[in-house]
C-alpha cells in the first residue's frame, strides 16, 4: 500500500484517528506529570527545610543556571539576587483540578527587606490553556512595589498591569474578539507600546517576566475550557465513527491578536525554570563548588578576592559575578557566559 | 548565619548531606521514568500496530526532527531512509534490572530489502553507566553490513567494530587503567583514528551514529556496578554518621582515557529520539501535513510536483525532500533547514 493510491477521504480518516491516539499520549503525559509531583512533593519538603539554613542557596543556583536563563539576568538583576533572593518555590497549583492543567505551575519568590521594593513574595502563576489553534502557557502582569528610582523595569512592569486591568474591563463588557480589537485602541495599550519600544530590548531586567502574558495571546480560563470541551465532544464522536465537520475556515486572523509583550520568551524561561532548575536545584548549587575547585581547594572557600569583587562592583555595566557578591570568593577560571540576551 | 562565619568541616558536613538527598532526587527520577514507561507501553503497542498501515510514517518522523537530530541527517542518509525505513521501536531494556538502570535504551531501526545493506534490523543500545567522576550513555558498535561500494560511513562503522572486538579481547586480559593504554597503541585504534581523521567531520553519514561508544570512554558493566556499589556504602556511612574518606586524589588523568569518537555527540542525539521524538511521534507526523497546508489543501495533498521533485533527486549534494522522495508532493512554503551538520 503507498500514499499515491489513496483517496483524501482515507487520509482525513486517518488522521482522525492519529487524533484521538494523541489525545491518549497527552492525557499519559498528565498523568506521569502527576505521579513525578507525587514522587517529588515530600522532597521538596525535605529539600526546602534543609536549603533553608543555607546561605544564598537560591542565589547561587540561580547563578548557575542554564544560558537559557543567564541570558535574561543582567548584571542589575544578579545585584538584587545576592543582596535580598531568599526563598523560591515552583508549585503545580492546578495538578487536580479537573479545568485545570497539570501543566500550570507558579514561580514563588521571596526577599529579605531591602532596597528595591516593599514585596517579600512576587509570585507568577503561568496558566496552560488553549485556543482553537494553539495552545501553552499564558499569564498575568504581576505589580512589583517598586521603592522609589528602583524600578529596574523603567516602568514596564508597571504600564503591563495597567494594560491588565483594562484588558480584564474589557473582557467583561464584550466578546472575545471585539475585546481584543478594542484593547489596541486603549490609552494603557499605547503606554505600553511605546515604552516596549523605547526600552532596549537586549537589556530588560529579569523583572520584566512578571510582566509576561503570552507568547501568542491572553486567553480566559472560559475560553480555554470552552475549546477544551469542543474538542472533547469532537473526539467523542470520531470514536463513536460519526462525521466531524472541518473548521479550518474559521481560523483565527494573527492581525487581531498581535499583542504587545513585556517579556518575549518569559513562557520558555519559565518553564525551563521549573522543569530543569527547581527540580534539579542542588545539582546547580553544587555546581559552583565545583568550579571553584578549578583554582582551589574547597577548605579555602572563605578567601576573598578583593581584586575581583571590587572590580565587578564598581562597574555595574561589566559582568556581576554573584558568588563575588555573596561572599565566596574568587571567579572560576573559565571566563563566565556574557551576560547579554539573544536577539 | 553567614557563609563567611562558616567553618570547612561545616561546609563538608551539608554537601555530604545534601548529596543524599540528591541521591533521593535521582531515585524519584528513576522511579518516575518507570511509572512513565508503563502509561506509556500500550500506547506505544496501539500506536504501532496503527502506524504499521501508514506509508512512510517513521521516514516522515524523521525528516520532521527537530534541528539538534536533522543536522545529522545527510542528503544520502534522507534518501536511504525514503526508499527503506519501515519500522522503529525505543525500549528501555533494563527498566527492571537492579543492576541496569532505567536511562538506558535501545533505538531499533528497521529496514526493507535495499540497496544498501544486507540488515533488515539495525538495534544501537545505549547502557547508562558510571565511573568515579562521570556517568552517562555507553554504547557497543554496531555491524552495518553495507553492500558493495555502498558504504555510507566510508569504513568508519567497519573500523569501530575492529576496534570494539580489540578492546574486548584487551579488556579479558588485563586491568582497566592497562587495558586502556594498551588500546592506543593497537593496529585497530590507528585505523580508526586515521579513518576519522580523513573523513569530513561535517558529513559523517547518520548512520555513523552505530559506530558511537561514548561522549568519555567505554565503561563496563562491572566497573559501573563497582562504582555503584561504592557509592551506596559511601552514602549508607553518610546516613549513619559515620566519616567518610575524601577520594578526590585518586581521580582519573585525562590523558588515560582519550578516546577516538566516530559520532561525537551520539549519546545526545540518540537522547533526543528516545526522550523527544520517540513519545511524541504523531505530533512531527502531523507536521509534515501543517507545513503542507500553508501551500495547498488537505485534499490535494498527492499532487505530485513534478519540478522540485526532479530538482530534488538530480542533484545529491542539495538538500534533499523526503516528502518528495516518498510521493508526498511539493516542498513547504518555507525554506528547509540547512542540512549542515554543527560545528
Amino acid at each position: 500500500m503507498d500514499h499515491m493510491d489513496e483517496n483524501p477521504e482515507d487520509i482525513m480518516a486517518r488522521f482522525e484517528e492519529l487524533s484521538v491516539l494523541e489525545t491518549e499520549f497527552e492525557e499519559a503525559e498528565l498523568e506521569i506529570l502527576r505521579k513525578a509531583e507525587a514522587l517529588h512533593a515530600p522532597l521538596y519538603k525535605k529539600r526546602a527545610e534543609f536549603v533553608a539554613n543555607i546561605p544564598h542557596f537560591w542565589t547561587l543556583v540561580f547563578e548557575q543556571a542554564p544560558p537559557e536563563i543567564d541570558n535574561f539576568i543582567q548584571p542589575s538583576d544578579a545585584k538584587v539576587f545576592a543582596e535580598c533572593f531568599d526563598s523560591f518555590e515552583v508549585s503545580r497549583f492546578e495538578l487536580d483540578d479537573p479545568k485545570g492543567s497539570p501543566r500550570s505551575f507558579s514561580l514563588k519568590f521571596g526577599f529579605k527587606e531591602n532596597e528595591y521594593f516593599e514585596d517579600k513574595v512576587l509570585e507568577k502563576k503561568f496558566w496552560f490553556r488553549r485556543t482553537k489553534d494553539w495552545q501553552g502557557l499564558v499569564s498575568e502582569p504581576v505589580k512589583i512595589h517598586w521603592k522609589k528610582g528602583k524600578d529596574l523595569t523603567s516602568g514596564l512592569t508597571d504600564a503591563a498591569c495597567k494594560l491588565g486591568e483594562e484588558r480584564k474591563k474589557l473582557a467583561a463588557d464584550t466578546s472575545n474578539g471585539e475585546a481584543r480589537k478594542k484593547e489596541a485602541t486603549t490609552k494603557a495599550y499605547k503606554e505600553l507600546a511605546q515604552k516596549i519600544e523605547t526600552s532596549s530590548d537586549a537589556s530588560v531586567s529579569f523583572f520584566g517576566i512578571f510582566a509576561f502574558v503570552s507568547g501568542y495571546r491572553w486567553v480566559s480560563a472560559e475560553e480555554s475550557e470552552q475549546v477544551t470541551k469542543e474538542d472533547n465532544d469532537k473526539l467523542e464522536k470520531i470514536k463513536r465513527g460519526e462525521e466531524v465537520e472541518d473548521d479550518d475556515e474559521d481560523e483565527e486572523d494573527p492581525q487581531d491578536y498581535q499583542e504587545i509583550e513585556v517579556f518575549p520568551g518569559g513562557d520558555e524561561v519559565a518553564t525551563i525554570i521549573a522543569e530543569d532548575m527547581w527540580p534539579n536545584a542542588i545539582k546547580y548549587y553544587k555546581a559552583t563548588f565545583d568550579e571553584e575547585e578549578d583554582d582551589e581547594e574547597l577548605s579555602e572557600l572563605d578567601v576573598m578576592d578583593e581584586d575581583s569583587d571590587a572590580e565587578n562592583q564598581g562597574d555595574s555595566d561589566s559582568e556581576v559575578d554573584i558568588r563575588a557578591l555573596v561572599g565566596k570568593g574568587r571567579n572560576s577560571a573559565q571566563p563566565p557566559a556574557k551576560k547579554q540576551r539573544k536577539a
